[in-house]
């Protein structure tokens, strides 16, 4: 699903109008977009809650995992808004119980994100919710670490998708045609 | 106020009867209460947003601040639900915007977080939410951090309280009598 489809022209203004642009963050040359208007905006920020949880329930997901961190701001009230569990997936070293694991590449490096072993059961059904889709890399980690445990990845739910980076290709055969919801794309 | 006076005894109940205690984490002989199965918990997350979205209301709060990470999986929510805006106050060179700085003392050396400079506006009330009170190293640093924006701090909320360990005498004299509501107390 593209952006025009799961976000009105409305919801896409209000969001688009309190994302502001940093320029040189995280290092010269590049343009951050920093979201922290928007959710300190309770219009905005609860027509965003909103949306996703609405993407929840259009996907009959039965828990909604975020990515640490910024996407715990989004995953845990949508989440909350859908009446469905919370489950993060951790950085590594975060989560105290026994974890599966999944390595990735960074641009320069790499990193490693982890989900309790036990975290989900037979039939569960994720959405998996973050921020921002750039390269899919941290995305693609967790669509195979969640896929690991056995649950059903049913849908991935985006803030904002920076569509030049190339996310969507890059995450087209690993979702084999789940749902990847953007509310807006940049 | 006391977890006796912030939460029912119902609730306080259901929360600890989905906060789980793994051993030896993060190091050899402490206790660490995991609060994963509680927010995987669609029954016992929702009562825990309905609770800290009523202290908002509660001490009349404009906005809402999570401490990352694992805060922003509590004041995300309580700020939607109790309709108000979301601040993070994050770990040092996360937030892209002109910040303000607060370092304090780990066990082990030191760490440093940050607000936006431009987080709040004139007559803002704070309140803040994280999910457990321990030494109230980070708490202590949070409140000195967010008044030197300018902002009042009208409420400290935390899912838990570890008694034994002092923060709530630490906090008091930076509280100046601000509420510190613990939902439970272990």
């Amino acid at each position: 699903m593209t952006s025009t489809e799961a976000a009105s022209t409305e919801l896409r203004d209000l969001l688009l109008s309190r994302i502001r642009d940093v320029a040189d963050y995280p290092q010269p040359g590049v343009m951050f977009k920093d979201i922290t208007p928007l959710l300190a905006d309770p219009v905005a920020f609860n027509a965003l809650v909103d949306a996703l949880a609405g993407l929840c329930a259009r996907h009959a997901a039965t828990q909604v995992v975020g990515l640490e961190a910024r996407g715990f701001i989004l995953a845990a009230p949508a989440a909350a808004r859908a009446r469905l569990g919370f489950v993060p997936v951790r950085k590594a070293g975060k989560l105290p119980g026994p974890t599966l694991a999944q390595g990735y590449a960074l641009e320069y490096g790499t990193a490693e994100i982890e989900v309790h072993a036990d975290a989900f059961g037979p039939g569960d059904r994720v959405i998996v919710i973050d921020d921002v889709l750039a390269t899919g890399g941290t995305a693609e980690a967790a669509l195979d670490l969640i896929g690991r445990t056995g649950a059903t990845v049913v849908g991935v739910a985006m803030l904002m998708e920076l569509t030049a980076l190339g996310g969507r290709e890059r995450l087209a055969p690993v979702l084999k045609g789940v749902p990847l919801d953007a509310l807006v794309a940049v």
